[in-house]
């Protein structure tokens, strides 16, 4: 058994890592920790069984487990990476805290690093690309819920050269779940409901950098998104329309070969046939990411279609896939493939 | 033109007063307050195209307008309406502070009542029961959301005589915008979305009170209710499905006729057919309070559904009623009938 | 391994079925038949990745599995049963047509009962109440959607004889798929989202006399109930509202030790403590019965309020824990307890 | 009073128009029609007090109307508006039959078009583009619900030769109305809720010719669009994300100046200050178009987001817009702006 802590337990991803693990053979859960709900069941907090105690942050018993799982804000997170990992666990952090390997891109969209020593021994938790690091790594990075879709459908594309020019457009619509569990004017239920908005429209939003710094690492040149998130009235998923431009030679049934090649052995990426679309319906509530192309109208132009869970696939369902990596153990334990 | 201040005007029922002052042919909104948002534009605020200024509350000048449609929490809204009286405007209060007319009551169901005194002077506004009063009065008591559907349907049944038993049951069910603009736990969209929920059952509820007040008063004995109000995953209306027992030589026929005698001239109250039962669809963004009648399957006993809109009918809507009762203007001005 | 066959597959149970059975370790599915969609893959008729080919309901080899599921209309239902019986299968039937055990009610409420000499053999798959039966069973009829919170929540109270009175009002709300997959004017997007309705109010809905002869049953005295189902804008998912009148002599604490006496040791059916009542997000998406209790305001009055989600422990999940417990295999396999 | 005939009534764009004309005091509904539901009253199809009879549509007294709607399909509506305007009504096609001015294209994308010679004298609706053709037109072929946002937004920046390349990416994002009151699989309530989904994308969507026509028109050059419609879990509303590039020495100012000084005096037309983008919310159930920019991050790279009311703005509310200017009457009659 995998003892694990969960640190910041009561949010979203917490409760989806909570889920994950009551169905997980091979895991113990030792410690659940929130800062408001300190001493409450987790019944309590939350419309489900579950009757763990959640325990205050500072009484977290990190060396107690074999890795916490850090679903704390960005900042908070780096700093408790670094006393899991010197009390011996290792760490999967959920927050952006090690995502961005250029610590000035960090600083720049973020804020000052707690503990910049720590970036450079961070893998990146995209399981697919980085499954070899990540097996033998005591940090990991777990990706962004916008970035996953794209970069999984893009990667086997840039590397074998067939997408052409610098910039690429991301049309990202994701379920409020993605906006965090804290009661806002913008989460309330009457803002959300019949209503749909962009926001952080262009190269304002976060994910922003991360999408880019995973493509320029993947095509070995520098790679530029248009990237607009809008927030859907559901709870849950990500759906990206992806326009981008390829070499004009390839045709559809190359691109689909592609990323067959690819994910055919991936318990967790699917390729739709041509003909069809990737929907929320598709990935809700299990760790799949959905792969779909279409011609755009032109040579050389294509729709990539990609849906995932946010809070599965986009975030707990990748740290415990992570996990299941760091650990030896069956990488679908706990999770619907 | 009626002149007309809002205070309190950044809530779900201020918004809904601009809304239909904006259609409204007789009125000039002279201020809207907010303590929140005051110095911005309503169009800050809301997804609209109003231009004015929210101001400070203390900075409205009563004196300056006809009437004051107090949007504010019981306990404020009752010093409120004592200083826009003094001011010499007329009042009002879509608040609690005047719905019961028994101070004890208040006093057990709410708190310290601030301004007892003027408990007399209110008249219940309910329009089409006390339209006569409400024409005269100076102080309006804007209905609850939830009594209106419930006291408009028994209202002809309890004036004949025909209710039997001492005990009615109310399953009533209602949308998010009813619980306010304030952004909590319970009002987050993934905390409503999907989900369906019952709170305050039985005799919690600050409306059960209002509502046996109410059907005491009509029918000259006392009432008793069980009130289960629910939370729906919409953003308007309410449905309530009543359970009540009437003089089994009542027939189907004689209940409707009952409520058309009643309402024919009334446009804002709709009788359903036989064989049709209200749905929220009946009356949402309308100010129409839709009543039907089912049986329940033995002699005497009858299933009624009400449906309105929680900001239109029951609550801004029914405001704007009162006041175009209040000064003589044509009932239906700036409202849906 | 088990063997099974699914009838009717294309149908939201049909779906839900084959869903438990991808997570369940020992069910092999042999076939499943759907008339429109004969010879295409279910993932070309859901957003999944099942690749089983449906064939044509005349072409399901019933004697090559263990264990048919009948998710077939009622009618069809029966006739398929007894094909099923004859061919060595043992038979889950999830349509209405032997969960009546009178005949005479069953025409009354349905119609000419196709094959009546199977009636006596039926038993009725309400697993915590008929487990052992069930065990032996080579028909089960898995019981109504609406049915099984209301009598899993009275059972051990009439048991105990605590009810009081002839008749309990049940104020139901449900989810569209119990709607069934048919594209109607009842089922259209536009119709359900923002909206909420009553149907079938008192004694007209098909589900009333199941419930009155289960309840009749348990009580050894005849019952009745006021039923009366709403269409709630979620997909999935019954929230049962119950008046019902107790023993004046039974507290609180009585009600929920006779429910935890019951029910501690199921898997499936949770007792809520006092102060907290059942929501849909304590079951959907799980097998999971969730039971609450609260005072209605009057001596001896209570409210009783039950969830679960209807295409799971309403249907294909109680059909799994059924053959479940015919097979002698864990009763929760394949179930999110 | 304008005597107005609706065929095809019983859709959702009828009953739009039926609720226009309830408010709107210089119309009076001579008759409407519906094959499906002639003989019924309008409320018995629609939760709505409108008493109305439907009546047959070969019964419509085409010539005792001074304006015929047509809600009806495609190819049917062109041969009622060659009979209508026979009878003497001018006609308002809500259907795409006179949309397309070229004959080749509008049979390439729909079928052999039923009354060609008609086409010439049909005015493209567009009420703000062409308003002074429209005031003396008897055949208005009624906007697209998707063209009307990007055209009005790109219209004042193809005119002043702002926009560059030869082809925009529209992301549009519809309520379900838009697919009609039709029940199919598609609009299944269950299909859509939690869903979110693209659909005919980059040029295979009627609307795409539509659109082009009138950049190409707009810009007296060829322009080009990849277009892709996605299906948003909302009744109502259309949000459209459009990707452009513009001479790089626009600021974001020169746009918004551009777009007021076209629209300024339009009553329907909002422009939002610089930093809000448009939202459902700020369209739905009213007539307006709600324009809005964003840099995309890169020199002369823009994102406009458009937001109307596929069923008002984008269908029913035009025609009626286009109405009151083809009768002389104030163009905001019956309207919400």
């Amino acid at each position: 058994m995998v003892k694990v802590g969960i640190l910041g337990a009561a949010g979203y991803t917490g409760f989806e890592l909570l889920s994950i693990f009551e169905r997980h053979s091979e895991v113990e859960v030792t410690f659940a920790t929130s800062g408001t709900y300190a001493g409450q069941r987790y019944s309590d907090v939350y419309p489900c069984p579950y009757d763990i105690t959640l325990i205050a942050p500072k009484e977290a018993p990190l060396g107690d487990v074999d890795v916490a799982f850090l679903c704390t804000p960005h900042g908070a997170s780096a700093r408790l990476a670094q006393q899991a990992l010197a009390a011996g666990a290792r760490c999967v952090d959920l927050s952006a805290d090690f995502r961005l390997r250029d610590l000035a891109t960090y600083q720049e969209w973020y804020a000052a690093h707690p503990v910049p020593e720590l970036i450079p021994q961070a893998v990146y938790g995209l399981t697919e690309i980085y499954r070899d690091q990540i097996a033998g790594a005591d940090l990991i990075a777990n990706p962004g819920c916008y970035p996953t879709g794209p970069l999984l459908a893009l990667h086997p594309l840039l590397k074998a050269g067939a997408v052409q020019g610098e910039r690429i457009i991301i049309d990202a619509k994701s379920g409020v779940s993605g906006a965090g569990a804290k009661p806002t004017t913008t989460t309330h239920f009457c803002s959300v409901h019949d209503n749909f908005s962009a926001y952080k429209p262009g190269h304002t939003h976060r994910h922003a950098p991360e999408i880019e710094q995973e493509l320029t690492a993947y095509a070995g040149q520098p790679w530029r998104v248009v990237f607009t998130p809008h927030l859907l009235p559901v709870s849950r998923g990500i759906l990206s329309t992806i326009y981008v431009s390829l070499d004009p030679a390839w045709e559809q049934a190359q691109v689909l070969d592609a990323w067959h090649n690819a994910y055919d052995a991936e318990p967790f990426v699917h390729v739709l046939p041509e003909g069809q679309l990737a929907t929320l319906a598709h990935s809700v509530n299990t760790n799949r990411c959905v792969l779909s192309l279409a011609p755009a109208g032109a040579p050389g132009e294509w729709i990539i279609v990609t849906s995932l869970d946010n809070l599965v696939k986009g975030a707990a369902g990748a740290a415990a896939q992570n996990m299941n990596v760091m650990f030896g153990l069956d990488e679908t334990l706990g999770l619907v493939s």
